[in-house]
């Protein structure tokens, strides 16, 4: 029925944009284990890669489309047909470090063509994968980060600052073709994903593999400062299964913050890393390493995702320990090695 | 000297991008007062105009350069021997909310276009004028807005959001060009800015003129809500000084903010249109207009300018009521009646 925002996933068609991804994949996967009729994995493989999807590319409902999103005869072919689209396509902040010019094509460019090829396929519903960089870096991000917290940024380097206000401008964009031509989406505020799959690219998540990396060769893994600055990580899982909700929900026009169960600090995470290791040397602790970005918030604080479960019903469910259980179970079987 | 961030500008050459407009006649007329050799304007005269350069078009050492800031080369010509260059091009909330990809465009690529020709021409220094949308709208915005102030959005139109973040956005870009190659910047965070050639672009500068045409044609002066709303205007003259200061100061790899000498509340502002029209009716309190984008604060605020005297050594120095005299002087002049 037009314009109901509820896309059910059964027997219907969905692109995902930056599919060949940890993000991407898991939610492949997600959605054709929910009956989709048919998953379009849409990546130019600049950051996507074959790893990422080689457990999927076999599957008969999913079919991989080369292209770029800032090709809009590409997006138009590939979102042709399709009830929803999640746009995950992102330069993150280390590669938004390297080549800024690439970043904010793809981060803000890649989101209104691919919010034009919807227009114009008549797209039910955008699914719009944003960040909690939103509300930026540094000594201001503390307490509970809700919906309405604002973006910090003293501090934090240029490349962070360009990540999070691109995404604030993708939330804005999406907004704007509600208002302007009723297209129903749902932004997730997706905090620091992992799991398995992993990649290496994104700063935090990252420091799980390398954490692990380093107990597994005996040596004495690295905690920058004194450990008690806070991370809030979310289970790739968890997140797959945000996407699919977002596009079954009611809801529209409306952002909310999908975060794990809880908040961890980083001298936790590294002794949950080492433990599930099976044991290694104690955490050195150390300063910031020069030349390497690095992102830091103030204090503790925490990604409150209550407004997730109103909007589309979703609560995560695996917590640190379990998520850490899974990734690593990953990385010691042959794919994982195979990744590595 | 190389890497002395203090450009003279006496015997100097300056590009203004985006020059035909109301910050850049004035500040070219700053600049070639003060000795510059040589002021170039650029300007693709989509919003700039003929008018706002009328009285300066004939000066010897002034150059009019039609060009456009989505074009390097016309960027690379213009900005050829320049010393300084003032990156102005932008576009503003209500031509963003017509045009967003036009605005994006223009106030992130022309940024990065700007800075990437100074690059290559070796400009000593670039002004940067972003503005305080960086602290964004609603009822976050209030108290004193400083140079760390974060960025509110909650409750504001698309439109200005995209405005703000595009601005934090030609921010980073000078400060990664600082890191990256050593590229001098001072970046002013412009008020609203308000005088003589005055045009109707800008939704807040709008207002007065607005509110003074209504007065002259015995209208009642309208006032949007309680007329408590703060508006914090900046003086042409006093912004033209700024620019001037922030190429001959020994500041670089800052942002500060530019604001005139006091905040006035929109009651106020229409009482002082009014007195200054020489009389009129009482103002009538009204409610918003649907399909107008209004840029909405929540209370009071003032935005706090003593970082610019730190900086740059800049202070404003006209208050509102001699402003919005000039102002007013300007429009029952010949050139103010022909530009109306």
């Amino acid at each position: 029925m037009p314009g109901n925002p509820a896309v059910p996933v059964a027997g219907n068609r969905f692109c995902i944009v930056g599919g060949a991804s940890l993000v991407g994949s898991a939610t492949a996967g997600e959605l054709l284990d929910h009956g989709a009729a048919e998953v379009v994995l849409f990546d130019n493989f600049a950051f996507g890669s074959d790893a990422a999807i080689a457990h999927l590319k076999d599957h008969p409902r999913l079919r991989l489309v080369r292209g770029d999103v800032m090709r809009m005869a590409n997006l138009l072919r590939a979102t042709e047909g399709m009830a929803g689209v999640l746009q995950l396509a992102a330069y993150m902040t280390l590669s938004m470090d390297r080549d800024p010019w690439g970043g904010l094509d793809v981060n803000i460019r890649g989101v209104q063509n691919a919010l034009e090829a919807c227009r114009a396929n008549k797209v039910q519903k955008v699914v719009f994968a944003s960040s909690n960089a939103v509300y930026g870096y540094g000594p201001g991000v503390s307490g509970d980060l809700v919906e309405g917290t604002p973006f910090h940024s003293v501090g934090a380097p240029p490349a962070a600052i360009l990540y999070g206000a691109s995404k604030i401008i993708g939330e804005q964009l999406c907004r704007d073709a509600f208002r302007k031509w009723g297209q129903d989406y749902v932004i997730l505020r997706y905090s620091t994903v992992y799991g398995e799959r992993q990649h290496y690219r994104a700063a935090n998540a990252l420091y799980i593999i390398e954490t692990y990396d380093a107990v597994r060769r005996g040596e004495a893994p690295k905690v920058f400062g004194d450990g008690s600055e806070t991370k809030h990580f979310v289970y790739v899982g968890d997140l797959a299964r945000a996407n699919r909700m977002a596009f079954e929900s009611q809801a529209t026009d409306v952002a909310v913050n999908t975060s794990g169960p809880a908040p961890i600090t980083t001298l936790e995470l590294v002794r949950l890393v080492t433990e599930l290791a099976g044991g290694g040397p104690e955490p050195i602790f150390v300063g910031n390493e020069p030349g390497k970005v690095r992102l830091t918030s103030g204090g503790a604080f925490r990604i409150a995702h209550e407004e997730a479960f109103r909007a589309i019903g979703w609560t995560p469910e695996v917590d640190m320990k379990e998520g850490l259980r899974r990734l690593i179970a990953w990385r010691e079987s042959n794919e994982g090695r195979a990744a590595a």
